[in-house]
């Protein structure tokens, strides 16, 4: 049996594996990026999808546009405005979660050896579903502000192959860090001078604990080169899978045409369910409960580590977001630590995956989102344990 | 902006673009596949949606396994074992419809310039998918019993680059044809042969009118190269995206692998809908009230071709499906009747788009599922004119 040759490119993802591992109950996991179950709105949906299936349900089952559900769309587009986003339902295709769109962005930009820049670090899983489609990548270095700038133009000028920027401008998965008004600025600049595409993922940007909400990248887009990803699963719940994809018309066109061919829509179901919630209920009130669990728990965790974890773990404390990114002496190889700490019942991620180039080894990712108070110090503690063990 | 190569290869499907023109209400549409509506279990939902809400719904709103929920894996070994394949439910991916399965497979075997060998006509939705990872296709003549197989035979060692054969064995899409046994057994002998791998397609096996059922190609596999799709889409409803891949163990981990990088898993809420719709009712009754219900529409619509249409057209009377296949003299091209279809009111889809090379324009297909009664005779006999006057 002969494979395609992009499948010599593909294994699964190291994160899934290890969030097989730390299936057991008695593991304190800070590997998963999980929103917290408890805080779903069960009640209201419960009333919703008796709502959905009782008036509009032979339509909820039966096949509908590629596009998406008009009224989800332009609920969308009321969602976009509050990350300062000017856009209309036509330009909104809704996707399953926002994964398919970074996956759709890979089939219409690449092909073998085309260049990819991203962040470094990068998010996992769009690593892996631009590498599917044989693309090559180019880290940018960032600091507290985002891309280094010039970095990023000397790159660009040395891979004339460069199809798009990959960026995660807010509480960016894995690193925590958000992009200043300036870089964002020098982006738009940076990809207009050189007729480049920008994909901006923002999964977090409302999960904002302090400091001021910045505009998205696609709000200064002044060309119609961003493309921004957006997703349903962090501030309202990731088992409807309703994510989307806005960009302009001809753009749009191309991901409609994907979309088409890879699953012709997301759910009818799932669609109007999500729709009907967001005519009834306010995602702003309940955006405003998760905000007010995470940052407990992103605080409990930071003032934890800061009494436990050694002063050599170095590591931010992220505006927003769902991870705390820690950073390790560079003799620490966190795979290995891996093996000890689930053997002391606690998880993370290790922080390699997330580097598509350079052999990164030591940094882990902790999710922070996915477990409850008690946990976090308990977990923590022992991670900080072993941490001291190490150095 | 520059597009990857593969983009020059998709364009809109026609299919699509013209139901746009169809959904005009005074229109007779055959031009589509849907199900009928007023068939879809609503009730039952009902109920079934209030249960999986208040008692896993916590569960239901979450990140679930790339795999599929395990219950509903269950549900579908049952289904199979209906189509004579005796599989475990580890072998058994959920993917959002079928057209996943289709994509997914031109993503696992296809290079540029690859081979699929596949029916003419052949079904227009996976001729886009698998066109868009930019192979080429060669048509096999088929005759009342499937594939010719010393055509098959010799296509395979004109082109060694083939990489699969794709086939729709029962009530094919769109010529309503079904496959003998002894072909299938020798498909399977030539797959073994030339080490080729087959993807069997199969959304209509289980709505059969009359004649005996006959066993998938999957259950005559012998060493493990049948790729089989299936879907509730049109055995239960399209709306929730519910289909599944059955394969061997080290094949079905790639199409795991993709589904990962393409949409994470298939909404967890939708799994569980249909998994506990299947725990509490039978889905074999509410086949036979489809089945009823489809035979009276296949029928009437026989009927009514046999008292307007031209002797000239010709057409075979399915043993299942949804689709009738109309074969015109060559001098008719059906993308201009189409046209005047339209006027008078009644729509059809040409054939030629599920020819992938062949230029061939006196052809068209009518779908029996989704009209009622009254609606068939009024738009057969309509379209029956239209012929005669053309003829």
């Amino acid at each position: 049996m002969k494979f395609s040759k992009r499948m010599d490119n593909m294994k699964a993802s190291e994160i899934r594996e290890i969030l097989k591992l730390t299936l057991r109950p008695e593991i304190i996991s800070f590997a998963g990026g999980l929103p917290a179950p408890e805080l779903f709105p069960v009640e209201q949906m419960e009333k919703v999808s008796q709502k959905v299936i009782s008036t509009i349900g032979r339509e909820a089952l039966q096949y509908s546009t590629t596009e998406g559900y008009d009224p989800l769309r332009k609920h969308i587009v009321d969602r976009m405005s509050k990350m300062s986003i000017k856009t209309t339902f036509e330009n909104i295709l809704v996707t399953s979660g926002s994964q398919q769109g970074l996956e759709f962005s890979g089939k219409i930009f690449l092909d073998p050896d085309d260049i990819v820049i991203c962040e470094s670090p990068s998010y996992l899983g769009a690593i892996n579903a631009f590498k599917s489609y044989e693309c090559q990548f180019r880290e940018i270095q960032t600091d507290e502000h985002g891309m280094i700038m010039s970095h990023l133009e000397e790159t660009i000028k040395e891979n004339p192959k460069t199809k798009f920027i990959y960026v995660i401008p807010d509480f960016q998965n894995p690193s925590g860090r958000t992009w200043s008004l300036e870089r964002r600025q020098k982006l738009i600049e940076i990809a207009n001078k050189y007729d480049l595409v920008v994909v901006e993922d923002n999964p977090y940007g409302e999960l904002r604990y302090e400091g001021e909400h910045l505009p998205a990248v696609k709000s200064l887009d002044t060309e119609g080169r961003v493309v921004f990803l957006g997703t349903f699963s962090k501030t309202f719940a990731p088992g409807l899978r309703i994510g989307w994809v806005c960009a302009e018309d001809e753009l749009l066109n191309k991901y409609i045409m994907v979309k088409q061919g890879s699953d012709l829509q997301t759910s009818s179901m799932s669609q109007r369910e999500l729709s009907v919630y967001l005519d009834d209920y306010s995602l702003d009130e309940h955006i405003e409960k998760i905000i007010a669990v995470y940052k407990t728990r992103r605080n409990l965790m930071i003032d934890t580590m800061k009494k436990t974890f050694p002063s050599e773990a170095k590591y931010i404390i992220p505006e927003g977001g769902l991870f705390i990114w820690v950073e390790l002496p560079e003799h620490i190889d966190t795979k290995e630590l891996m093996v000890k700490a689930v053997a002391d019942n606690v998880a993370f991620v290790p922080g390699g995956s997330f580097f598509p180039n350079s052999d990164t080894r030591n940094t882990m990712r902790l999710n922070f989102s996915n477990m409850n108070e008690e946990n976090i110090v308990e977990g923590i503690t022992r991670l900080g344990k072993l941490l001291n063990n190490e150095l």
